[in-house]
């Protein structure tokens, strides 16, 4: 999701302006950016950045919830949580520990397309650090205990995430009819009914299925050089045979969308009803990023920050709404999603506020982007790029998300370029080519008149779940 | 479906008002039916009735189209197809010209829950027909040639049942927003993108794992005793050793139905538009009918006819529709379908169709069934139950659809006695729990203005697609 990344690059912009007026040096060959294979199929890509004694070290497998069988909804990020269950060496719990114990922090996550292990630690513990991942890349070995005791923690989890929020329930009800055949309709964390009956021989058989060095990425960003992590690689990966079972993932695809389609949740606890659509649309492609560019400046001139189309209108010229916005899910194997959304002022009918928000929709249609305003959007681009070269995690983490959704290293070095070569034509061309109602969900959330106080809203467009 | 045979028997109705008027026998341990089972699990069920020298021999799977495996829809039916692609002793088509050669007809079927195969013949070649139709439940052996070809024969069919008519097209699409989870949101003939994409050996597996005589069906009805079908059975089924890759069916399923969903489908082929709202609900159960015995009295009493109350009320006190309905799927292995439709006069907005729709259920849910309706509607499922007594293809038939959808010959034998019991109360009672919008999908089907003529209008609720 760019939403979260988008957010942060904005609030940290004042801190560093005078980098956001300056040239995008782009990553490019220059970019410390450096690649390797090994015999057994495991992908290495290495950030050298001396700057710190840190690395930041991950494994990146390319399956996620997407691959989850189907019945067993949640397998990928069940699985993700029993990878700190122990191996045929590490005791439960013990990976962390370690991890710990050496100064480092650790986690994991799961989205539909990948599932990711994560440590930050001193570099002279990268050996230590590979070498356990290594290990449960091949071996590992939960007890059955640890299991039943898992699947309640991610039983929790999911009432966390899903069902204590609305927005969270109404996300995954809206999910589940955008898509009418992928198993992008499925929640990542799973539906709770199949969550029940997830067992250690599933997640067991998940793992022998998709887990080896052949289906795995490794990235390794900060003090190490590109030599010395493929010397360790070869070391602690190099001897793990390739996965035979592992094959090239080929997903149930979409029939024709030819119905516009619309849903309305009620829920007590919902304190601001907001209308949000969303459209079925292409994400980027490996060497065809340039319609993805124009969707994703799109996404921006209609719905970020206060200068935004949507937010002119409808909170800045009338004050109409609470927050309006605009998203789309630029990185995915398989089709995304583009959407839009107006929260409007409390007591405004999501009737009249469906209404502004295709009005507004209608007319940027006619008259394009402000040349501007566009300029502004670009300018902003621009610098949460220069801002994502410097935070190494997130470029590393930009390679990860690419690199199991079909990109290539070249993508992610091409991105920015495309962005920035986006035109005011292509931002129009593209919201004609996406506004198409056939493809599209319609959301209203609404309260029961019961809800009180004033708490944030959820919009419910998360995909991806942090593991710890 | 309910709906067919209801038509029918609703034309026939005239023809025979005596029997309609005489108690209704119902299936009891004297309506002549007889079961036996053989050892490699084989089920046999015998109708005997000697009025004439003809025989139906019908064959069952308890396998369809809900378990095609994800990314092959269509495949259980594109099976049923290559059933008649000849065997390691009968060339292609053969098994067909055999029978017709022998004065008989054959036909093939294919639904969520079941895959059928059903002769017509004279009784002396009875032995012939289940010769022919044991050695295709296990000496399947048709030619890639007839693969390839047959292929085409279903995409046609595809283009046919569905595409070419705007409620198949719509229907599918409703189809595919009911179920959130479940494998009924895929169409029974496949979408057309994965119908390209079956195989022969996609058809050969399926058929390793789902026939064989202990996932299979033996009804024989007419000039047989059980004896000699179960000596007959012996000698033809008896032989073939059951399949040990038969599992039992446990499908995904459905999460929380939470939302109201909505769709609306444009085609310009449409003359009449209409507004159809279905919601999720149990079909019968096991020794436990009441409650779908209730609401397939609620459909009638709703939409069967033109005393039913929405026909009643906006059709004959008010001339505001050209039809309306209502449809229950009362049997099916898993979560089926309630469903009410109005099909406007022309140049009426659907809007207001569906307000009026709305109303008439409003006020049906306050005030319940006219008690003078309710026993019309009563009288009209007794004699439809004594019609199909009179039937012995329907008997038959209603038997395999039973006995693949969980149900037992008990419950079949139940079933006129449990519609007969249905009170004013439980019609009310079932409306109130059915009616449940959370669970509903609303569907505007629309034209676009260009349509011409004034053709039949297709509900698109149909899920069994005959084979040949």
């Amino acid at each position: 999701m760019r939403l979260v990344p988008y957010a942060f690059a904005l609030l940290l912009l004042p801190l560093a302006p005078a980098a956001a007026e300056e040239a995008a040096p782009g990553d490019g060959p220059d970019d410390g950016i450096a690649t390797f294979t090994l015999a057994n199929g495991l992908e290495g890509v290495v950030i050298e950045d001396r700057r710190a004694p840190v690395v930041t070290h991950m494994v990146w497998y390319r399956v996620g919830a997407a691959d989850d069988p189907p019945g067993l909804s949640g397998l990928a990020h069940f699985l993700e949580h029993m990878m700190f269950k122990g191996t045929e060496t590490l005791d439960e719990g013990e990976f962390s520990r370690i991890v710990r114990a050496n100064g480092g922090e650790d986690n994991a996550f799961a989205s539909y397309d990948y599932t990711g292990y994560i440590q930050r630690i001193a570099s002279d513990r990268l050996d230590l650090v590979m070498s356990m991942e290594a290990d449960r890349m091949a071996n590992l070995a939960p007890s059955p205990a640890s299991a039943i005791s898992e699947l309640d923690v991610v039983i929790e989890e999911r009432r966390q995430v899903v069902e204590n929020t609305p927005g969270g329930v109404f996300g995954e009800q809206r999910r589940a009819i955008q898509y009418l055949n992928h198993p992008y309709q499925r929640p990542v964390i799973g539906w709770m009914h199949e969550i029940e009956r997830l067992t250690l021989d599933a997640a067991m058989d998940f793992y022998a299925e998709h887990y080896g060095p052949n289906n795995a990425i490794l990235i390794v960003a900060g003090d190490a050089s590109v030599e010395e992590v493929q010397a360790l690689a070869e070391q602690h990966f190099g001897p793990i045979p390739p996965n035979p079972n592992v094959a090239e993932r080929e997903r149930v695809a979409e029939p024709p969308h030819i119905a516009a389609r619309r849903l309305e949740y009620r829920d007590p606890r919902v304190q601001n009803p907001y209308v949000i659509r969303s459209y079925l649309t292409e994400p980027r492609r490996p060497a065809d990023q340039a319609e993805a560019a124009a969707l994703t400046v799109l996404a921006d001139v209609l719905g970020r920050g206060i200068t935004s189309v949507l937010a002119r209108e409808l909170r800045v010229e009338d004050d109409f709404a609470l927050d309006t916005g605009a998203f789309y899910g630029d990185t995915a194997l398989d089709l995304t999603t583009f959407g839009i959304y107006v929260i409007p002022n409390p007591g405004i009918p999501l009737e009249e506020a469906e209404a502004r928000m295709d009005a507004v929709i209608e007319r940027f249609l006619e008259e394009g982007p402000d040349p501007d305003q566009l300029e502004r959007i670009k300018t902003q681009i621009r610098a949460s790029e220069i801002y994502a070269l410097d935070n190494l995690g997130s470029r590393a983490r930009r390679i990860g998300v690419a690199l199991t959704s079909g990109l290539t290293i070249e993508d992610v070095r091409a991105w920015p370029d495309a962005l920035e070569a986006v035109t005011a034509e292509e931002v129009v061309a593209a919201a004609r080519a996406v506004f198409r109602p056939e493809t599209s969900v319609t959301g209203w959330l609404l309260g029961t008149g019961e809800a009180t106080g004033d708490g944030p809203t959820d919009i419910g467009i998360g995909t991806e779940i942090l593991g710890e």
